[in-house]
């Protein structure tokens, strides 16, 4: 599958499960404004698409692929015999859906609750392989899609980038170095509410301008 | 069960299944400057706490009645007895979760598309019983929570209810009259970009003063 790819559109009658492998997929929303806004970047051993194991149900997202990606697709069809013949693969499933579920929520409540700089960190931190000292981490993927990720628009992404800097953050092209991750990690968990600059939700809407 | 009476904490091992007879619950996070985020307001024949079909899970929210309600309560163990002889069962908790997550993502895109004031119009048309002429209808819950649940503050609930009045809408302690369904319909689902008040998110932060 290519960057790019796009495996199901919104609305769509969902027909097949999907596994991934290797790569990013994004799960977004078109706007009525026209702006995309995505609600899940996934990645290695992500299921998705489980609706197509209720039959008629629709797909309540797009989906398509951020980079080069593999992913397996498994048809509705198959997946209701596999699931007649092996009820474990239902539960497996639930297992997923509780799970995206509950990154939903999470991202409801960064939403509501955290700055845009504090998105950043927070999403900084999730590349991050150690809970202490320095560490340099590679964007996954392109800037325009972390900034929707975060329902942040490109140009606040900057802005936020640039807050962080302050806190041991520095950014180069898509190399992100960090100098204490104990100090980012105190910053992302800081009250925003503290503070009256860059109050969550303020700097985060698409159309706003 | 008691209006203000606790089901679980966010955290809790997942104990029990709920299904909602009557009444309503909510679901939410605690923010960290002490707020709560509403994630989910549910009633009749609504299912929740799907995670207790995985032992060892926890629930990712805290849920709570917010009026007098009937619920059925399904220990987390006679819920595993009960899939393992009725694999259908499982089949259904999935559909429950579905829905879940697809009101989670219809959230998250109400916040980052609509303004207060459309979120409001929302709210009222999904309690509407028709679709033309005048309605009018009983706040289900008192505004606050209401607020809550639309990520508005509680003043600016009333300042979004205002700028409904154009609209033909009229508060009245909880009873609310809608002159025309179908002009308030219009009125939600206009691109808000092409007004620069009252932005998307703008005014929906919690913590934003």
């Amino acid at each position: 599958m290519n960057a790019a790819a796009r495996l199901f559109y919104q609305g769509e009658t969902a027909h097949s499960l999907f596994i991934m492998l290797d790569g990013w997929v994004k799960l977004y929303r078109l706007l009525p404004c026209g702006v995309e806004a995505v609600v899940s970047v996934l990645s290695r051993e992500d299921a998705f698409g489980e609706a197509s194991a209720m039959p008629g149900e629709v797909y309540s997202t797009g989906a398509e692929a951020v980079a080069d990606s593999h992913i397996m697709q498994i048809d509705a069809r198959s997946l209701w015999s596999a699931i007649k013949e092996n009820p474990q693969l239902c539960h497996a499933l639930l297992g997923a859906s509780v799970s995206r579920n509950r990154a939903l929520v999470d991202q409801l409540e960064q939403l509501k609750s955290h700055t845009g700089a504090q998105r950043i960190a927070d999403f900084l931190l999730g590349l991050c392989k150690t809970e202490h000292g320095a560490c340099t981490v590679v964007l996954p993927y392109d800037k325009g899609l972390i900034a929707s990720w975060l329902g942040l628009k490109p140009e606040t992404l900057s802005r936020a980038f640039k807050r962080l800097q302050p806190y041991g953050v520095s950014i180069s092209k898509n190399r992100a170095t960090i100098k204490s991750v104990e100090r980012l990690i105190r910053f992302a968990e800081e009250d925003p509410s503290s503070s009256r600059k860059d109050a969550p939700l303020k700097s985060s809407s698409f159309t706003q301008s």
